[in-house]
């Protein structure tokens, strides 16, 4: 039998509950044959969803876990104290074993930053950051990094996310030489608030980056760059109102074909959803850390679990990362 | 005859040079019977432009500037060196006349605040800020305040955003009690950098705003409040953002529309076009001078011209700002 690359799924804490996410699970071991999943969490939830589906018995492991880490949790209190939640033992079966090659969570982000820095630590022990990868305009895809798990940030962390974004897009796609663009208010090397001037020319005077300067909020998801650095403040709002507007949009489209009743115009609809749709885009991924960790959406459907399968098996079998 | 409310129009430094500047305010002059337009600038680029149209001359007055100040030049030496320049000249006649009740522009943006701040300052002297005055998904509109003007932010200063946020949708559209909002990575009091956790309990703590809270990047258009508080930095994310996701979708459509050719959709495109082209939307509004400035977008089309002036008019009837 051929090497299982095994992902661990933590079923617990998500909006829709632990059916979905086990749907999903079963879903991606469908379509990725060479994929194994560890499923961690409330066993007798995870077997009677399991029970709806057909699915090769071989490649399904269970990790009971009696208990859950919930967004009202103090993430730090909650990594320390809640030693058997499902994501503490789906971090510690993901540190300890080798088959595992990554992991899945639904729930806090908060506790999903900390257990990573915590279990998952890089040579440097640099703070994790939350990067989301983007359709871009031009094609391809944006690493947009950090998206909210670094508020306040200095240019050295700045400086750091462009390094993990280079990266991942290398593990990833196989980028070798990943566009570093810079987020700021103006195209010009003098535009930018304190944080971005200083972030720029440490960027640029990095030879082993491959710095392409400063990109407004305009062409933030173009295609331009390959990694989008900002702050978790800037890129948080580049994030949340992209999502927004394109939700806007749709609506208004659909209202408008009310009005007119013109099929055509609802197919352009389910075209646009396809594209603009966040929750099958690959969840956000957590960066800095030595094994992919992949935060799905809190109302992640099965098919987004099925993507972010996908997105950790590419990495794993790019075998860049480890 | 009666009273003309007469706007001062710098009709130079704009992309699409004087006639188009000069064909907007003939427009504005159609469509407002009491409007009467003070065309600031080159006097036979003026001259020859009125040439090509009907107007009513007794409405129409030329004041002859030798000068420009354009996008090369530094702004606040621009101010105090280039004294016959159309910009200057426009400030000084309004900062002198009563009978000029506004001011637009399409050149510099930092010579215009600049320029605003020395002749047109506020009680207090407050630091001018640029607003940006967006349609709300639920109806109406937002004041994003500021968009760009002030890129390092107090806290003390985004606080005086929101009372000329306040205050300008007062003399606008006539609401009382304007609902404030700013701009967080989430909704909650505790969420936001550093800036935005200090401006929230100032917010929170004036009496005289109707402060409603942290507002996501996802619902900044929503309509959720009537004036959204940003930094420079952030606000001008916010709005290039939201142009480029627009435009994107547009672009997307009219790609979709020309591989099924179903005219339905091009005049959806049509539709959306008029919902979200921020050049015909009233452009950037000056905030915390005495007199009201709009920015018109240096690419401003005649359309654009007319929608400003009419914004000018409206305040000055209000007669609320001075």
């Amino acid at each position: 039998m051929e090497k299982l690359y095994k992902i661990a799924i933590d079923v617990m804490g998500s909006d829709n509950g632990p059916k979905t996410m086990v749907e999903g699970a079963v879903k991606a071991l469908c379509e990725n044959e060479n994929m194994g999943a560890v499923l961690v969490g409330d066993g007798d939830a995870i077997r009677a969803a399991l029970a709806s589906f057909e699915y090769d018995e071989g490649r399904v492991e269970i990790i009971e876990a009696a208990d859950v880490i919930t967004n009202y949790d103090n993430p730090a209190e909650a990594i320390m104290r809640k030693r058997d939640s499902s994501l503490v033992k789906a971090l510690d079966e993901l540190k300890r074993r080798d088959d595992i090659v990554g992991l899945i969570n639904a729930g806090s982000t908060g506790a999903l930053l900390v257990g990573s820095a915590i279990y998952l630590p890089t040579a440097d022990r640099q703070r994790p950051a939350l990067a989301a990868i983007l359709p871009a305009e031009k094609g391809g895809y944006v690493c947009l990094v950090d998206t909210g798990a670094n508020i306040d940030c200095s240019a050295a962390q700045l400086h750091a996310f462009a390094h993990m974004g280079a990266q991942f897009m290398r593990d990833l796609y196989g980028i070798d030489e990943a566009r570093i663009g810079l987020l700021s208010n103006g195209a010009e090397e003098t535009k930018g608030n304190k944080l971005v001037k200083e972030t720029h020319q440490l960027l640029k005077n990095d030879e082993a980056l491959n710095f392409v300067g400063n990109i407004e909020g305009t062409n933030a998801l173009s295609g331009d760059c390959d990694v989008l650095v900002a702050d978790g403040f800037a890129g948080n709002q580049i994030l949340k109102n992209t999502e927004g507007i394109a939700k806007r949009i749709i609506k208004d489209i659909v209202k408008y074909s009310k009005k007119t009743e013109n099929p055509e115009i609802m197919k352009l609809v389910g075209h646009l959803m396809g594209m603009y749709d966040f929750n099958s885009l690959g969840g956000a991924v957590v960066l800095g850390v030595s094994k992919p960790v992949v935060k799905a959406h809190g109302a992640a459907n099965a098919e987004s679990i099925v993507s972010t399968s996908t997105m950790i098996l590419n990495i794993a079998k790019n075998k860049a990362v480890f």
